[in-house]
């Protein structure tokens, strides 16, 4: 197990925590609308980064990823109600999404923003569901709090907010990795943090896994927007240069593309430095961040 | 104290409420323009029914209120939530909402979502500050989970659905029962289990208090239909008979204006015998059932 791969650890729990979005939503004593909704958006597909990244911190100490199983799939769940509201025709306005239509297209706007709606509140549930696995009551409740710091106002929502308010404006390097390190970057934090926390790990760890994601998440970003540039439109499933387009600003636009991909050296070194300096068995975040460095989508 | 009139009592809690509503908000780290947002809709007024419901609840065990005062706050801040999505142009498509512009009429469509969703992701996080007044920790997880439960997809998200889905169509009093029973009586039932829960109810007293409930929401409902088509327009701040016009199902559509008035004291009287059958000091839950009934707004 300490030395598995990471498409041997991915295949493993990606199926585990795909089982588990789906089986609590099909449950649901909902609308079957409102649930094929959600199950729409949740069986879409996608990277499960954040779970995967919760799943591989907790294993970094040695403990069974599985721990984390509710966590992970409330924030999978989190992730995937941004994505919805994100393409609504007021925000992005995005009719695919990896290749499919996106939930909108689909179920019409007022089931898209009610799906989001469900989906937020249920991962609150999900969360309490902790107690049958008798993870301490106190901690579940720091992994709440911790989970909702980073979805709402002051994390995910406001950089979303930030993200549209910056739109057609020209903003510097610094301004553009403030939208990002709120809109993506706190979700990725907050995903390695919970991991962290259920590991048993230390605060002064949890302070270098911290700077780990920090880094981790503005190449996340990066990674983004050279693909959105030189991807290929069948792999990220959206058309190329839709960014460009939108006179948005992106890291190729304000550092040349050259700089942008020296930026994302530059971050992906200093993750991998955090990381190296917590002498945890930590091969598979490793794995994770040159992953994340080399996607393709 | 205990002998306190309900106009009191609502000066004294809802002028606390607001005050937390506002603070959480203002010191929130977040843009300027999402948070006006968030205060908008907060600051639009409102009976607070639901607050005050919780905090009578406890007021009727001889406990302190305040004591629910974070998770009162939170429902107030999910039922805010809920009105500024209900709002939104691709569900009710209202322009006015208690006299005033809506939320997405002054800051636009993508910021009056966002808001809502920020709202939503706030209120856990309230709930889970209760650590700080000494309450247990598996109780503050018990509050949580109810709240999400309430508030979701089994709940009020999916009775608004329902709603949406029953527009245009014939339903019989079931239905229309059914529709409203999750999309207002279920955050009116947790304000009242959650205030149960703070005062140490026994599981038998909130099954009571559940039929109470119940039969308020119902009460609450077929007024609010009445009022559509009797109150006054400047009273009740919208269009009188809009409901009418939009072919949505009402009491008075399938029980006649005088079966409606029927079916209103039915439930008052109800909810009543359940609340009698407790023996508590409940005056206060029994005035604000006869706010209910009476209520112009």
């Amino acid at each position: 197990m300490n030395n598995i791969s990471l498409s041997a650890f991915t295949e493993m729990y990606k199926n585990l925590l795909e089982e588990e979005l789906k089986k609590n939503v099909e449950t649901l004593g909902a609308p079957t609308n409102l649930k094929d909704s959600m199950l729409y958006s949740l069986n879409a597909g996608g990277k499960r980064i954040r779970p995967l990244l919760l799943f591989a911190t907790i294993h970094a100490y040695g403990k069974d990823p599985l721990k984390g199983l509710l966590p992970a799939t409330a924030i999978e769940m989190i992730h995937t109600y941004s994505l919805i509201h994100d393409d609504l025709p007021s925000m992005d306005d995005d009719d695919l999404r990896r290749g499919l239509p996106t939930n909108h297209k689909v179920y019409g706007e007022a089931t898209a923003i009610l799906a989001g709606d469900a989906l937020l509140t249920y991962s609150f549930q999900l969360m309490t569901n902790m107690t049958e696995q008798n993870i301490p009551a106190e901690i579940i409740i720091t992994t709440i709090s911790l989970l909702a710091e980073a979805a709402g106002a002051e994390g995910m929502v406001g950089g979303q907010v930030a993200d549209i308010e910056g739109e057609n404006k020209v903003l510097n390097q610094r301004e553009l990795e403030q939208i990002h390190l709120h809109k993506t970057g706190k979700l990725l934090e907050v995903s390695i943090t919970i991991g962290a926390i259920l590991a048993g790990a230390t605060s002064t760890e949890i302070k270098t896994l911290k700077q780990f994601a920090y880094h981790l998440g503005l190449a996340f970003q990066i990674r983004d927007d050279i693909l959105d540039l030189e991807g290929d439109e069948a792999i990220i499933g959206k058309p190329v240069g839709s960014d460009m387009d939108n006179d948005k600003s992106t890291y190729p636009k304000i550092l040349t593309m050259d700089g942008a991909k020296r930026e994302l050296d530059v971050h992906i070194k200093q993750a991998k430095d955090h990381l190296a300096g917590l002498h945890l068995d930590s091969a598979l975040l490793e794995a994770i961040t040159d992953l994340i460095a080399d996607r393709n989508n």
